[in-house]
């Protein structure tokens, strides 16, 4: 590990924490506002997951844990009796926000888990909140530590195999600081290779149908002064043909015991292509996204949003009057997958 | 060919004649408006090119085709003299309205050749206007015929290689009577096998970034009640994942004499795509499309388009302020191609 936490760090963060409420940075209107929506319980949190004001399988966790301390804390203020009971509501609600990121699950049922052990010692209702506080506060800057260690891992790996070279590197939707409690994880891997002045290039797939790539990416490369290029998704496939790139590298959301991976629709395709090209493709996430009760990614349920997402967009109809198809993920297969990093390094493929 | 003209037909049509002008159909603002601009000499015809109200290498081609003659009427009526020289420059300022597409220098060609021997013959100006205007629609007539003749060719490969069975078959951009003189070329045989009943769905990539997919493709079918859905392009792969895509088919802007085809960016990446799931990718085209000049695709000219195809939509901004790489077209290598159709036939394919 040749990288101090302090040289890499980035100023974007998608959540700030207060004792009453989480503000979280509206990504639907990124990059043209900046809005902050303020969410005091866990039903305004468990809404903002899922309209996506809060996006990325490690921030959506990060807001869950803090959408179920706020739901108890919400309760004590009101003069309400908590219990195990009302904590196991919190946490099925914040649950039912989105289907896919399973570090949504990790992190509720951490907290649960906490709260389980103080009401079984009878711990006083401040004690309980304090300590809930405290538990979804460490789950955040513990992120942040994963995203550095593990995008040291990486880029250990990409200075090994590229050596002495400038990278020109494809990533797909935003597994960012915006997407996460730190510097991201894939490009938490391409900040850490850009302080060492290794990056040439970022080409960020724009990433339909919510343009986390051009909107999100592209606008966070860009503060932290990483080169960046917009292409459409379906571009990808020929900046490898010309030779353009060196490496693909994107985030998961949640990843099966033999290491299938669900990450945002396109990253199949992208696998795929990259096979096709003998081109690196590399996949970077924390722990808390592995879900070993799961042997493949056949058992991975796969969101389907509203087709309005495709057909439409800022309340502008952009195609015809028929019916679109909208999976928000997809399910990479392991044999397709280069290598896999998470904080504790690398993830050896069980191969045949 | 057991498919009668009047069988299969479209009343849809990109393009409507008249002596003094042609009206293009702005295919800019489908689906949501219908306007029709009328284009009186060959500039306007080649600005309507460029700003794609016309697009689709056959309609290209015809819309030139009368370009040519409009331009040759407008002087004429201004009482100017004419000459093969004023006819060269004509061509010459169609023929930059596009550079990858060659049906549309074909179509210029093919009318300067003629203008050249009614210039040799001394032919008298009411004659060459005249004769201009035959050739102009019998272009045009001749494209509807080919359009008809691949289709059946296609669908008559189809039908022996998915015996008894409704099809679903996923086709990008949009090959279709918008893009041609007829019932189109991909959707041409989409529409010789709806005629039939063979056709279960057809899955239409939205095509980014123009969205000649969700905008136009989507709409054709359903004026004709072809049942069609909607999907972002990185979708296609995780169509053909979960085994809902018989074929795919798509049209093409330009082949080289090895096969080498180029055509809408997104075209090489479902080629691979298919390879991958072995699905069948065919490709359809009339003759004309041809570039026998080229021995294979590395000699074709891919037009770069203006980045804010990219970043904007319908004068909003959707994107960071970064740059953008926007590729019209790609070029896919002959051995990723199943099948290749002509109105003459099935092009066989130089193996090894």
């Amino acid at each position: 590990m040749n990288v101090k936490r302090n040289e890499v760090r980035t100023s974007l963060t998608p959540l700030k924490i207060h004792r009453d409420c989480l503000k979280v940075l509206n990504q639907q209107k990124l990059p043209n506002e900046i809005e902050w929506i303020a969410c005091s319980n866990e039903s305004e949190v468990a809404d903002s997951i899922r309209k996506m004001h809060v996006r990325g399988a490690p921030a959506i966790g990060i807001a869950a844990a803090y959408g179920y301390y706020l739901g108890i804390w919400q309760r004590v203020a009101a003069g309400k009796k908590i219990s195990l009971k009302t904590a196991e509501g919190i946490k099925e609600k914040l649950n039912k926000s989105r289907p896919t990121a399973v570090n949504l699950f990790w992190a509720t049922e951490q907290m649960h888990q906490l709260m389980t052990r103080l009401c079984t010692e009878n711990q006083d209702t401040m004690t309980i909140l304090l300590k809930l506080f405290e538990k979804a506060c460490s789950l955040h800057t513990d992120d942040a530590d994963r995203c550095l260690k593990m995008s040291v891992h990486a880029a250990h790996w990409v200075r090994q195999n590229f050596p002495d070279k400038k990278l020109r590197i494809l990533t797909h939707c935003n597994a960012g600081a915006l997407a996460t409690g730190g510097i991201g994880t894939a490009l938490g891997v391409i900040r850490v290779l850009a302080s060492e002045g290794l990056v040439e290039m970022v080409y960020a797939d724009e990433t339909r149908p919510w343009l986390q790539g051009s909107r999100l990416t592209a606008w966070e490369l860009k503060k932290d002064k990483i080169p960046v290029t917009i292409q459409t998704d379906s571009t990808a496939a020929v900046l490898m043909q010309k030779g353009m790139i060196d490496f693909i590298v994107v985030g998961a959301d949640r990843i099966a015991s033999n290491l299938d991976t669900a990450n945002k629709i396109g990253t199949y395709s992208l696998a795929i292509l990259a096979g096709f090209h003998g081109i690196p493709f590399l996949v970077i996430a924390p722990r808390s996204t592995f879900d070993l009760s799961l042997h493949d990614g056949s058992g991975i349920p796969i969101e389907e949003r509203n087709p309005n997402e495709v057909l439409m967009l800022s309340d502008q109809r952009i195609a015809a009057q028929v019916t679109a198809i909208n999976y928000s993920f997809d399910v990479t297969p392991a044999e397709l997958i280069t290598e896999l990093f998470h904080e504790d390094g690398m993830e050896k493929r069980k191969r045949g």
